[in-house]
């Protein structure tokens, strides 16, 4: 792969590469079935052992206990933004959300929108999401506490995630999804679209405690029923056969880098060269404050709008790609997912100091 | 592709062998880009190229004019049964219904679940639809009369879509999209799950006649709100890129097999060589009625259950695959996409007469 990027893009993002030449070895001819795996039945014994095994990495990976249920879904996390609510805000209980940036803040939006009960219960919407809010108690009686865990676009991540008693805690995990550990049974039910740290786009991940599926209600939309599709395997109707398939390969990919602990070690080696560079530097600003930093986005200003450009432009140069930061933000963003090769932190870190060097 | 099976599975089905090898051929490094289209940010320039290809070409195969808009939506036609009343089914218009099988129903039961006004205006239950209904009239006030084309378990196809005046018709073409010539301009919507007829699963394709996208109501699930889509060019969230890359590589392989007469004309020959060969016989007894029979997917009983799972398990051992029937009608079922070749066909008719002479 003598011209493979550096691709630093948020999402869809890289992969790993192995991951990529399994899929193109058996694309035409799946485990010897005379056929491609985007061509065979979901009702087949084959498909059948792919989204089992795809399943059992999720919850090995993780040490998920019997007491939840993995399903593969479509829509992503705007999907979940409506399913969450409709799902679990149920009897007239209310569904509290903090307002860690632009996604968490379209979790909420989308259950005002469905007139479901809501409270939003803090915001660091004032100093444009550079921190996680930490200052906020949840209602004992909520249906559930809404948060997301990474915010793509401002490079900020929970480091700890809040206690909530017995309010099941609900994260949207799509631009971290298994890039450190931790303890599942703190949560009621996470989820993530795969497309930035878990495979490709089309397939959204949901981890949900099963004593939840006695909540789904009969009269909401049957693609967005919990209930149904852990019942059904997450196959009541045709899933996303190849984005799961790709899923797991992407699960294998993480067991044989060690597992998640090792992963989380890579990541924060990762991260860490970046942030010590920013640190190091009166050139670059970063966003995020120290106490909020994302080991998955990084976000940072060069001291003007040109060299920001310039930087980007450069970098491209170097076959390093997708460093523009979001507009919320402006700057330039490295998004270092799993999949994001040390290798091509260190390009990136080497550039970052010739580029302050030289500007 | 020595080892190359006929798969005659329902869906998800088999591809066309030059759209599995491009994919392949292209899956480390699309266009240049240094890394996989499932790697591609959405909102890159390439894949923005990728889906407006897609798009033309959706279009430009069937002729479709400027009054509509092709959308590219999660959740199979399971999701759009939800999405339909809720887009559609307003200002206490009722949406009406034909069930001519097991997915036709489902559509119409979504719409009951959702509590949207709704009414079944025919069905052929009566006689395990074994035909398509066609003794109703449409409501003049109706917000949409929805019909499924073609019915993958049973083996039926609308011959003649109904005439329904003002009220927009509405056709579920997951298992027959593109597979013949239609005039789209008789239609308000039609829309496919892509894993039959059109592409892997994952990704559901929409053509709308855009006045309609005018009734979307705000308090509904984002991810279903047909106008947000619309506006986003499918991209209010990360679209399912891998699945409209590949659909965008199956509409052009019809464009190389001449077009969509061309592959009709392909279509038509290959089912009337199966039909002919059931009515030829008094072994099989074909399921359909021959006013109603379908061009994708055949359906047929042996004189017993043991010769049916003989025929299968004989069958598979000539490298077809995918042809014990669905349970609702028992026996065996050939689907028979644009994608199978001709001699896929040949080889199974030459096995049924050998098999009919045998037993």
């Amino acid at each position: 792969m003598a011209n493979r990027i550096f691709n630093f893009s948020a999402g869809p993002a890289t992969l790993p590469l192995p991951v990529l030449k399994e899929v193109q070895e058996e694309l035409l001819d799946f485990r010897g079935q005379g056929m491609s795996l985007m061509e065979m039945s979901h009702r087949s014994k084959t498909f059948d052992d792919v989204i089992n095994e795809a399943s059992a990495l999720v919850r090995d990976i993780m040490d998920i206990s019997d007491d939840y249920k993995v399903l593969f879904l479509q829509g992503g996390a705007t999907g979940q933004f409506a399913a969450v609510p409709l799902n679990l805000a149920v009897d007239g209980k209310t569904g509290e959300y903090v307002d860690s940036g632009a996604w968490a803040i379209k979790a909420y939006n989308e259950a005002v929108k469905l007139e479901k009960p809501c409270r939003l219960l803090a915001s660091s919407k004032d100093s444009n999401h550079d921190h996680i809010p930490t200052d906020f108690s949840v209602s004992e009686d909520a249906a559930y506490l809404h948060i997301c865990s990474n915010n793509t676009i401002f490079g900020t991540q929970w480091q700890e995630y809040p206690r909530t008693g017995n309010v099941p805690l609900i994260a949207d995990m799509s631009s971290d999804f298994y890039c450190r550990r931790f303890d599942p049974n703190q949560f009621g039910m996470f989820y993530g679209g795969a497309q930035k740290n878990a495979g490709p786009a089309g397939v959204t991940i949901v981890v949900i405690r099963k004593d939840l599926l006695e909540r789904s209600p009969k009269n909401i939309p049957t693609i967005f029923n919990y209930k149904t599709f852990a019942e059904k395997n997450s196959m009541y109707n045709t899933p996303p056969t190849f984005a799961i398939y790709v899923v797991g390969l992407v699960m294998k990919w993480i067991k044989s880098q060690g597992g998640i602990d090792k992963v989380e070690a890579a990541n924060r080696k990762k991260a860490q060269m970046v942030y010590d560079t920013l640190d190091a530097s009166d050139f670059y600003k970063p966003h995020a404050r120290k106490n909020s930093r994302s080991l998955m986005n990084i976000t940072w200003r060069c001291p003007n709008e040109d060299l920001e450009k310039k930087f980007v432009a450069e970098a491209m140069e170097l076959n390093m790609s997708g460093l523009k930061g979001h507009r919320s933000v402006g700057g330039v963003r490295a998004s270092i997912y799993n999949a994001m090769p040390l290798e091509g932190v260190a390009r990136l870190v080497e550039f970052m100091k010739d580029f302050e060097r030289r500007n």
